[in-house]
């Protein structure tokens, strides 16, 4: 099929290079800045460097439009969309939102007659090669099929897709994913601190790390992920210990609140990268901001981190 | 190698079983109870009812002895065994002992011209087929060489072992992976909370686990193993929520005080658990309730709890 990607950055160019190089779909590649356009057309994608030059490339087809922005942005540039779409088409918001924005959202789009997705992608920068889990929410059952090949496609080899129920539904199982993700972190964090700075002197961390791969209870790609780090530098060195927060973990914490109910091991790992970021590293911090680096290429030190 | 294995519950028996059933070694099951070596008898392991017959079984040569039981009667039995060795045998710790007492016991053992070393064991009930992960701490190189033979069978086909380092170490390590598991479980049951209780009705947590477990940043055994729960029962239904603690996470947290480091998503991990024993549980601690019986077969509602 055919289908628009606007936002080139990490997750939107894999997204847009493994959909063109499937072979499968007419993949155009919008962005702020033409530099990744290029990049992408490189990868067989059409360049639009403009929103008008976008809709131009539908031919008076059906446009289904995915952007793929940061959060902070995704509103207000989806309202721009609308000033282009016509009845009948789609968009999508794959970023990470907060669901609460994409309810509402939902409500702008629907009533100018556009289909409206959410699709949350987890899987870092490992998605282009491992295949993307994709978590889909939406009130739209007919626009959810139509839109199912390009799933299909980025999911391959290993990922997987699944719609969860109404619009938000896929950003609030994402945000709960990513929330969990902080606890798995901080935990690991907590206790490779203990390894290091235990009664015990010099045990090799990648080693309890690569030990622990092996079929114990806490295997987990995070635990691999930690291996490599230590492997790389069993002192981390070089990583501040600063750990930058996205968004998610704050939302669950504040849904959490609203719902009655207590989240003390998320909490605490959220409350320890907000104190990270006032100048309280440690070892385990410095973990922390390792793995987040191995899975999504984030910036070791905080700067421009998202 | 020759090798006597006393204690034959859930993890004593696999590994009697492991090494019986290898063909390369000769094992001498050792129990208080009679049921149970009968069963080990049945894999192929010699019989011995009582220390006496154990020690006869070995006729002179170089006795080695692998104890694997609760932590709580540990200290008393290889005390007990300190009266039937002479120097230049073995004995080995292979259960989740306090590292505190190891060292303790190991002044004890050493004084006698007899090899100590501690061997905790990861895995759950899925060792026997995976393979162990087995984590070493000894002040005896020697010792370690000369039952390395044991170990290199028990970690067939995806275990792995090491020797992390002086007397004590191995417990040390598998304290704090059991202090990262409480966290990581803790972590996942929040999680699956916020999409049970959370505002989207009929979340399908099996399929949320599910896709998690396809590359995204959290697939771990232990969402593995909550999907598996999930998918037989999606309301978690029979488990109470009370979940046991088998003092891995207490011990830790106790070192954590004497070195003067904060855990704070183990420490509400722990502190769940505590709370659910005085009756405070919800869908969270009913999570991990499931997973720790699904990768230790632990009883699901604390009687009898290990």
């Amino acid at each position: 099929m055919k289908i628009a990607i606007h936002g080139l950055g990490r997750m939107g160019m894999q997204i847009a290079r493994k959909l063109a190089e499937s072979g499968e779909h007419t993949v155009i590649a919008h962005n702020r800045s033409a530099e990744p356009i290029d990049e992408a057309a490189s990868y067989g994608a059409l360049a639009a460097y403009s929103k008008e030059e976008v809709i131009a490339a539908f031919g008076g087809e059906q446009v289904v439009v995915w952007v793929m922005l940061p959060h902070e942005i995704t509103p207000t540039q989806i309202e721009e969309w609308l000033e282009y779409l016509k009845p009948g088409d789609i968009i999508i918001d794959g970023g990470n939102s907060d669901f609460r924005a994409t309810k509402l959202l939902n409500e702008k789009v629907t009533a100018k007659g556009i289909s409206f997705l959410d699709i949350a992608v987890s899987g870092g920068i490992w998605g282009y090669s491992n295949g993307f889990p994709l978590m889909v929410g939406s009130d739209d059952a007919t626009a959810f099929s139509t839109i199912e090949p390009v799933l299909k496609t980025l999911v391959q080899p290993g990922g997987m897709y699944a719609h969860f129920g109404p619009s938000g539904a896929g950003h609030y199982v994402k945000m709960v994913h990513n929330a969990i993700e902080y606890g798995m972190m901080e935990s690991l964090g907590e206790g490779f601190r203990m390894l290091h700075d235990g009664p015990y002197q010099n045990i090799d961390l990648a080693k309890a790390a690569d030990l622990w791969q092996h079929h114990s209870v806490i295997t987990s790609w995070l635990t691999e992920l930690s291996r490599d780090a230590f492997q790389k530098s069993p002192e981390l060195e070089g990583i501040s210990g600063y750990v930058a927060e996205s968004g998610e973990a704050r939302w669950t914490l504040e849904a959490a609140k609203d719902l009655g109910i207590a989240l003390p091991s998320i909490q605490a790992a959220f409350d320890v990268r907000l104190a990270s970021q006032k100048g309280e590293t440690n070892f385990a911090t410095k973990v922390v901001a390792a793995q987040r680096n191995k899975f999504g290429g984030h910036n070791l030190n905080g700067e421009g981190a998202a």
